[in-house]
């Protein structure tokens, strides 16, 4: 199906509800082009520095860490809901030891404006140019967050994406409204 | 005119709309009550662990900075269209000097969940606690973003304020899509 383009927030409400229920799929890539997928549930979507922003966090630990650090970009894929199980797998297995997207079948296809791809039987998408990184502070940061995610001490990394193109499929907020609890 | 409650990102296209063309504004108060408010321009909003989250950023200079810092909260309040002045000049006075609500009969009224009040003429509101606090790094910021919003090293503190209250008037999509350029 045809995508289309969408305004920065259009969609951001059932990419939310979506993220909430399952997962978003960030993707990331090295040098070379290879692909990296992982699932993050959480993220932030708005206006900084005059600049429309989407943030993730990605802790130190993931494949995807050095990836996005390195190549300064990525990509915010929702998936479908007949993605659920691929979903929960690329949020449990790591790209240094599995190629998911061969494993589930995922198809990657150029993005449009950075250099990381997308997964193309996505519904929707946010490409990313990261503009500002940080780091998670423990001594700023209100105690049952450090105790409930903390515990081994490996604060995220939270990237500051500017958002350089968003578009999906036509119907997307219907179909990721029905998703709704 | 009766609030009612909306979710987390049921408004927040709308809102960002607001934010871009004139601005939010933020309210917080000071240990014996005393309200401030400050226009933003810039916000992001989403989950960041499991929580819904808006982040808002405000400059060490500011009077809101050490308010916000203190007491712990804030509320973001979006304007009607018929007080695009109002936020001008909340976004050019400082609270130091004025009293802005006595001079642009702002009328403050309690959060339900917070201890920063709320501007009763305002469409929407999100009372936030702030659960983590991080300051922009300049080390790990696009160039031209230092050099456009930076000149004199007064980087931004973010604060993440877990939402805790979202609503507003029955209307307000409809109040705010009609500014829509």
């Amino acid at each position: 199906m045809e995508k289309r383009d969408y305004s920065l927030t259009e969609a951001w409400g059932e990419a939310v509800q979506v993220m909430h229920r399952s997962g978003l799929l960030l993707v990331s890539a090295d040098a070379t082009g290879k692909p990296n997928v992982m699932t993050i549930g959480w993220a932030l979507l708005g206006i900084v520095w005059a600049k429309p922003i989407l943030t993730a966090l990605v802790r130190p630990s993931r494949f995807t860490y050095g990836l996005v650090d390195l190549a300064g970009d990525f990509t915010v894929n929702v998936p479908s809901p007949d993605m659920d199980d691929i979903v929960q797998y690329c949020g449990t297995m790591s790209g240094r030891e599995h190629d998911k997207f061969a494993e589930r079948r995922l198809v990657v296809i150029p993005a449009r404006q950075v250099h990381s791809p997308i997964i193309d039987q996505c519904l929707l998408h946010y490409e990313c140019k990261v503009v500002h990184k940080n780091d998670v502070n423990p001594q700023m940061l209100a105690p049952d967050i450090v105790s409930n995610y903390y515990p081994r001490d490996d604060y995220h990394r939270i990237f500051f994406g500017e958002v350089v193109s968003v578009y999906g499929v036509p119907d997307f907020r219907q179909r990721a409204s029905g998703l709704r609890l």
